[in-house]
């Protein structure tokens, strides 16, 4: 039998300081921007029209910022998450140059913190990971945590390290690639009048719409994104596990609440770091997805008058809406409706 | 409670005169043409093939015109027919330049009609939307007229102005973007010897194929014009609702009519009017989709010998072959298989 | 009633030595690439990233071989298998100049052979099919024979051709578009560290991973080559047919087995030939498709010592994981689960 298969690494595969260099580089067509747009609706005028992100001072328009996310993402999946339990959360994402046409990504991910678990057959993995441009300038930087299985539950177990986990990114390491200085921003073309300034921290916002997820969306996104993760493909192999379905990639949730969101955050034009995510509980086809925001930050940029940055937390749910903005019980957990809590960070004009 | 949401426009909302300009600019890209290809399969030689175009006498390969359309159409959504009960028609659509890869659409729609229903309760609103390049030149110009809900029934109804309705576009006012004169223009590869000489008004062709919807089809498609409509995606309200289920963009049958039009139609290579168009009954996942067409009017262009047009009358149903074209019923009513009756226009070379 | 509609060949219509050039010559696109990756999640770095591929000596980075099949063969499919009963096989198929973004494709197909069957309904056609770009170089070549229905029964049988079918394509003429010749070869970024004389004659893969199919998917493919079988998308048709459903295009299932072989075969980047094939069983929506490999030749390419071929055996599975090799049963038929049996050469490394 043949030993050229690639199993994934297992937890006691694992070593604090480890380097792994992401196999198969990607580079980005016109067609991920029109899959992108047909898979979520997105309609945020930087991300869809070359004509407003010029007059916006971006020198070409951007690929969108999540995008640049799960192509980056989907490259660590084979060597960090193929035997993954559950991906239990980011922190400190910031996105760097944007990702244009023509550009060819790739990814190198750093152990950063291992934990073996009680039970002793399973441990959490930390990783920084790394996306780079065909110039080597940084795309995505982000922690990842992830439950991974033992092969072996016989291994010893590694000396446990928990990363200091980078806190929300700071207003001085947020990137603008665009310059609004003497430029006219057309609210009307953007798709709603409110700006930086008439945001006030703690207001929140129902995104109102719903989507709902088929089975060919999901799993069209993913590969899209060459992420490999078994638990997204194959019904075959999920119909004789507990949980029965395919489960759906937590990124592809991002960015339907992404999408979601433009109805009250129009402005929001670029994202510009995810500082902590959690996918609180699991989604499968057949979910309608909704979705609510909190202004956690009015940030000013240092050195920007034309520009600032919200840090929002958004919320999606499943099949509710999103009125009374769902979130967690009174024992501080979510509730089972409640599929994401996201803290990133956009820049919006001001 | 936050306001920034856009909740759409009511009937009260709208006025005579009144003038809308579109959020969401949107760039043609190399993506919506394979996406374009890949939900409707059409294969009319001169959308499909830069070569074959550029032979014509086109200077570049156009978009399909539909896709021009719908890209239109999307943009108009979320101010005009957020709130609307139904899509009542389209008259007077005429296309103007064509779109390329790299263009940017960006809409405007002026209210020219408006008619409060007996009831009180509903009303019907008429648009002009015109779709212009980022050059300021016209890609579609066309009238629709939608039943709105009022938010409030006891506000007052407007004035009555029903707009005169413009008829079939005329010859004069149809633009021919290619040239074939002193040039070989291929049957073979186009797929048919039936030039615009070969059709006799009155003519029908059943079409034949049969085309069957699925739910990730048509919310691809809808998604991607960036059309907001809340019943196409939202399956969690549509069970709701008395319907049950997602209804599908009526723009997304015109498509699939004019793509199973190839077999019989293979010359028409270009739509240049929609005169007049209707959907006779509503959609679901699951239907298949078949069609038949009637040649209304053979039509001389002035000046050109090269090329003419065919005015055709392009029935669309539901799960029921055209070789018997079903239309209409003693009544005079649409058949309830019946789902599309659109007028238009398309050139054809002599 | 309009005879404007192509009704395809039948049996009797087929007469050796005759040339079709079939309809609607198609330009690739960068659409074209995100869709294929889309579709079936295909790794290999040579058609996932231009600076891999440029790095490799190619001019630019090639679309799939695999592309470049699907769109020859459904240009073919109007004209040869419209009315086809069951695709039999494939033979002798080589791909020569790569297929890029900007290139148009047209096909020519020619009828090498004509058998009619004992039951005097249906007879087997052979065609050699020719895919040529726009400059008229040679980008696919195969042969495949259908089982075509008669139209009349009645009509005299023609004399029966069988032609002699090209064995597996020689190491002559299989076409290298790159150059490795002083370069280095990536391995981390193509994802395997084995090369060509890693790999043994008789050597067994089994590939692991599985992947369902959806009705969205196969149908957006099939599309997408403007493939225009009846029996991939009529849903209505099919029901009252004994098979009761829509059949999945065969390619699709290449194309499926092909990117799952990655994990195994990561470094056989280009596929250039396809020497035999059989579609042993239909496949649907709902059905996961695994599959596995076995090395049958090491091929050494005349005059280079950068990259060699292996010619391999594929054989693809529903609902079955690949761990024990399935394959034929002891009557020698295949076994019901099997349902691709892919001779075919690929390029790798040294």
């Amino acid at each position: 039998m043949s030993t050229k298969t690639v199993p994934g690494n297992y937890f006691e595969d694992f070593s604090i300081g480890q380097e792994i260099r992401h196999a198969t580089p990607r580079t980005v067509t016109e067609g991920d921007i029109a899959l992108y747009t047909g898979l979520y609706g997105s309609r945020f005028a930087a991300t869809s029209a070359a004509t407003f992100a010029e007059a916006m001072g971006f020198e070409r328009m951007p690929v969108d910022s999540l995008l640049a996310f799960h192509l980056v993402f989907g490259k660590s999946v084979p060597d960090i998450s193929l035997n993954a339990v559950a991906n239990l959360g980011y922190a400190g994402g910031r996105f760097g140059a944007p990702l244009h046409v023509g550009d060819t990504v790739t990814t190198t991910s750093t152990v950063i913190g291992l934990k073996e678990n009680s039970n002793g057959r399973t441990g959490v993995v930390y990783v920084n990971s790394v996306g780079v441009n065909q110039r080597g300038e940084m795309v995505v930087d982000y922690v990842r945590w992830v439950m991974v299985n033992k092969q072996d539950a016989a291994s010893p177990a590694p000396e446990t390290v928990i990363p200091d986990l980078p806190g929300a990114v700071a207003a001085e390491d947020l990137l603008v690639p665009f310059d609004l200085t003497g430029r006219d921003y057309d609210v009307e073309l953007a798709g709603s009048p409110f700006l930086w300034g008439d945001y006030e921290v703690g207001e929140r916002i129902d995104h109102v719409d719903g989507m709902t997820i088929e089975e060919s969306d999901h799993m069209l996104a993913t590969r899209l994104y060459q992420n490999t993760a078994k638990v997204h493909f194959n019904q075959h192999a999920q119909s004789q596990a507990k949980i029965g379905r395919r489960l759906i990639y937590g990124g592809h949730i991002i960015s339907l609440a992404r999408a979601l969101s433009f109805n009250g955050l129009a402005n929001g034009q670029l994202i510009a770091a995810i500082n902590a995510g959690a996918h609180a509980n699991p989604t499968f086809a057949g979910d309608t997805i909704y979705a609510w925001s909190e202004v956690l930050e009015r940030i000013e940029l240092p050195g920007r008058t034309d520009v600032g940055a919200l840090r929002l937390r958004t919320v999606a749910t499943k099949d509710t809406p999103c009125s009374d903005f769902p979130y967690k019980g009174e024992d501080g957990k979510y509730l089972p409706e409640v599929v994401l809590d996201l803290d990133y960070t956009v820049l919006i004009p001001r």
